[in-house]
């Protein structure tokens, strides 16, 4: 068993407002992330993969097509996106990169054949990441 | 002459799209960058002075006086903002990082005394970054 | 379940010198890290916590206030500190990165509530690092 | 149990193309990586042991040794060497990141005393990296 | 005046080997970098170029068209590619990092308008770069 | 023209106190860098060089000579040492990094030939850096 990880990157931007409560509360909950004219961040995203290596390639999957994958399902939703506006599912959630990698791999899982989906993890800052299992 | 670098950083969300022209001439200049709906960054600032240093203190500015500068000037003017509408030094013109810089230059530079202020850097991305030098 | 990793950082001095034994064994086994003057590194801590995204804000844990924890809890212990000399907790064992991770572990564990801790890593170089899950 | 890893550096060549596939095929496959002229990266290893600090040093194994045991056994096998004509233990498989993780695992696995060796992590571009954990 | 950078990234292979001398000579200058079966890197391509904002754009450049010029010129000649036996500009010279970027410089400058060209950066380890002025 | 920079690597401790100056005033200056048991850094030092690559070698100055030079007049001298106590041409000036950098540009530049030293850069942590010119 073999993990084989690929990086790809998107910018988007996205707030932190939970509507139910008021502007006092948001905003100490969410601190600056409260902001309603949105803020943004330069995400990672890595998708780690598990398997064996193919006899005929030495590949747990090809990583040119786990690429493919990522900046189809992932960056082409993402990039340059709002969360909160422009990603339809992501409307109604919080887009916490929790819930955003919880997202990812929702839709990087389907496509992921001959071996096994093992992580996403995503880095929205340098000091701050999230990782999910599944 | 010795330089003196300090990097701080902030998170911000921007727009660039030119009024003045049509949604269609607008997405071929600006591509993703045009959705109005905003994308953002994680912006590394690099401010870099330039003088002798002093001989009681083998300093040419004390780093921790030059990221209070920073950190007072730039940081809490740009974190989690939008360039686009919360800045009001921004207003009316492009948000680009060339632009941004420029003002970053402006806001710092009253504030450096006993040697001379060299450079501002902004990195946007990891691939794109821009500097200043008055 | 979702992990969540936050980074912090601090500077520190040490050395490696079991006074049971002879300089020369001293120097054999910790080499340069054996000089009783002291060396020191730039710290990189990342404290991960585990849980679910709570459904009010999409966090694991709020970021910031697990920022205020390291900050309060390891930073403000070990920045610009001697390990050998001015941390009573390490006094009397080796201050290792490994030994230092643990004590880490240790401070921080009090403090997280509503999810888990699950692994303190401890970045000495760019070359070393050392991971302690409990 | 504490998890200790060292990174260490090296520059190989390599080229993937599969003798019992046409030319077009290899291309299909394995894409510009095929290019029978070579191509190649500058790769970082991470390995890691993990075991409990030793009372005497606090350390799980001097990473000293750690660092001179894959210099021996890994970096002085590749550095600067063609993967695909130069390392026979390399010769006949394929000399994908994947399959030099797991050669690398097993020549370092033998000289790894008074703890476990954990993981080999090999890192290929800045964008792909493999682990093998045994 | 402003100066604006962008970065793009390329795999190649290349020996360091002259000809000219015995191989004593070449092991004795230029270590295993002659190693007549090749090795590679990594390479990473800063190319600055300086102007000032166009008031319509607040672009000195357009970087995404500035990253178009790097892939089509740079990347696409040099990818995945041997230098010493697959680029014609480079064949008959010397394949260092020096020598690569005048050509980049060369191969970069007729594409570069209304801005002008300030300098090609080329990293070819994490320790090693070259930077050409023109 | 061309320039070439070599990156090499030492970690040391210092403390930053003026001895003619109250314990007041010197934690008012400096910080929590005056602690007078010391702290330290990770140090990476730059070296970079200017001329013309060499017609034989394509090299303005062959890089394993360079870092043999720093190795052995800069990483030698102030690895894992006491800048306070431990380095003579240290003692009796501030050990701040503005001042270790002019320090290892004496060192150096007798040591350069067939080219011209044209800059340290000596980076102290993530956010700070120092530059020398000569």
């Amino acid at each position: 068993m073999v993990f084989l990880t690929r990086k790809e990157h998107f910018n988007g931007a996205h707030c932190l407002y939970n509507e139910m409560w008021s502007e006092e509360k948001n905003k100490e909950v969410f601190g600056k992330c409260s902001n309603r004219n949105f803020h943004g961040h330069n995400f990672d995203v890595y998708v780690t993969v598990k398997g064996s290596p193919h006899p005929d390639t030495g590949f747990v999957m090809n990583a040119h097509i786990l690429s493919r994958i990522i900046k189809k399902e992932v960056v082409e939703r993402l990039d340059h996106k709002n969360f909160n506006l422009d990603v339809p599912e992501l409307t109604g959630i919080f887009p916490s990169s929790e819930n955003v990698a919880i997202q990812i791999w929702n839709w990087v899982k389907p496509h992921i054949q001959g071996c096994e989906l093992h992580c996403v993890k995503l880095q929205e800052t340098e000091n701050i990441y999230v990782e999910y299992f599944g």
